[in-house]
């Protein structure tokens, strides 16, 4: 998508064996950038959230992976590069699969030819997710069309965190109806959440849609259930991280407040995600690992001063115990359909079972 | 309750006609006070929320009245301190009520007499809220005592917003239930929603039990509901700014959110509030009036920086648009009770009206 009339995507190739990447820990103050040239800043970007969003963590660890297997491309440094990116977070299920993608294509290979294979796979992630996000956007435009259609003015999207062009390699997952809807000439405005405590929303969703031209009001995350009672929202759209095989949703922590009064007030809740994101192996939301962050990003928060320096300040009494669980399980009853490349699907195991040919 | 080892209220008599007051913007960085001279003093230390939480905006106005009384007593005058006071903020009830007590008992008498009999009733509303306080901490007390006998382990109770100490005018409604259960031996453990935009869980009432010794957990307003279906809360205390006379209860925006996760989990879901926040011309919830303030709440954020310098940072992208709805409403059905000086009561209208005699 644009920043400023230029085309970037997230994450780009940058010489023979690096990669660069939005430095998303500077936005919205900065547009920033960081080349990434070995395993340990892949692994590293992923950590410190430089790069952040289930599809975008997949791709970065693909190409983190081959940019391991530039410098030594043996079994033991091709398991070490796949144990130690697979380590880096542990909750998004893109990451483990676009590691393993990568590591069936390269390991039957003799050493030498790993690298230029491992690369060329990873591009083909990076350009699957862009195609997917594209599929994505097209099922859920019907979606926003046919609330326009009901309602007769812009429709009130809700959504969660940033599932958009910043947390994929564009697109986004949640934001790309709203694009397609925006660009298409169907009124659409979107109501933000901030998404404490990393803030995603007012730093990265409110950039990105601020900077494509779609209208948005940014709101604390306790706003939301209000909105919602008041009539002031026509369907929430978040993302996800990994979704089990019958439809539970582990998103950003907080999603699963919004799914309950979502329920109760009768608003639509799509979770919109790639195949990629289904963990097939899980049923039960519950035996999803959730990670659990620093307190820091709690008591801490980045902010420009008035003197327009960009800087970390505490919010909360010194020394104080917080906890930073990073994500949440919205389970499927509370999810009204899946936004997927193949459609929009109901959330629940014989469906799904069926779109991806499962059954 | 104390702070560092000294005794203190939110608001004393500081003179023949003015008070003191602890300057709430200013937590939990700074310790600082604020004198109240003049009515407009008054009002804006309610609006720019120096003093906050419904009963102590309610005992700060009476205050206000009496203090404007004492510059200019003539029917005008008063009628003209009432206004104004009355419109300092739109949604807590008890604002309105302590104006209504105060009017009704100065307005017969001649203007010479009425600044000491306004200060004479503020201080009973400032000392009854004290008693009422205590007694819900009693009621509520037993609630947490038989949680803790059900558990055999210590009771974590989850909080929203500050309805401590800082609320009102000693022991706070919803923190009066924890404050005996500490003191008294029972093990309790609270976790404390950081209450964006304002961050009153952070800064309050984070303040506050760290100051007076009881073990809590600060975390994002987003995680609650993760916690709760993880079983890792045992009840839910939050204040109200305004309950209907069938239960439905305004509070500190996102409380609603926490009531739908506790109702969805089976944990208990309290309010803890003196009768005087019932308003008993309302019934449907819905009718309140819900505060919008500025978006800069929801843009902007204080805190301290490396240097130990407290400043305003701004955290979203510049000029963007914000909403900032300051409460929502909790209905009744959602509530396992009221915690009141009276005792605990099912949230709807016979039961409140039958507690308060009013059937």
């Amino acid at each position: 998508m644009k920043i400023d009339g230029k085309a970037y995507r997230t994450i780009w190739r940058a010489g023979p064996a690096a990669v660069e990447v939005i430095d998303q820990t500077r936005l919205p103050h900065e547009l920033a950038f960081r080349r990434i040239d070995s395993l340990e800043a892949a692994v590293e970007a992923i950590k410190t959230m430089v790069v952040r969003g289930a599809p975008l963590i997949g791709a970065t660890a693909a190409y983190g992976l081959a940019i391991a297997l530039a410098k030594a491309a043996d079994d033991a440094a091709l398991e070490h590069a796949y144990a130690v990116l697979l380590a880096s977070r542990p909750t998004a299920v893109n990451l483990r699969n676009a590691l393993e993608d990568v590591h069936a294509v390269v390991a039957p290979l003799p050493p030498a030819a790993r690298a230029e294979a491992a690369f060329r796979r990873a591009d083909e992630i990076a350009e699957e997710d862009v195609k997917l996000n594209r599929a994505i956007g097209e099922a859920g435009f019907a979606l926003i069309k046919a609330a326009h259609e009901r309602a007769g003015r812009p429709v009130n999207v809700l959504t969660h965190c940033n599932a958009g062009w910043l947390a994929t390699v564009d697109w986004g997952t949640a934001t790309a109806p709203i694009y397609l809807a925006h660009d298409r000439g169907i009124p659409v405005h979107v109501y933000v959440d901030e998404t404490r405590p990393r803030n995603q929303g007012a730093s990265l969703t409110a950039y990105e849609l601020g900077h494509h031209g779609v209208p948005f009001t940014l709101i604390a995350d306790n706003a939301g259930g209000h909105l919602m009672q008041h009539g002031r929202i026509d369907l929430c759209i978040v993302g996800a991280d990994r979704v089990t095989a019958r439809g539970d949703a582990a998103n950003k922590i907080g999603t699963y407040l919004k799914a309950l009064a979502a329920k109760h007030n009768g608003v639509p809740f799509y979770v919109a995600m790639p195949g990629t994101t289904i963990d097939w192996r899980l049923d039960d939301g519950r035996e999803i690992e959730i990670e659990e962050r620093s307190p820091r990003e709690v008591t801490h928060m980045w902010g420009r001063g008035s003197d327009g320096r960009v800087a970390e300040f505490e919010i909360a009494p010194p020394g104080i115990r917080a906890a930073n669980p990073a994500f949440d399980v919205t389970p499927a009853e509370l999810v009204t359909g899946l936004i997927t490349e193949r459609g929009v699907s109901r959330a629940d195991k014989a469906a799904l079972a069926a779109l991806y040919g499962r059954g």
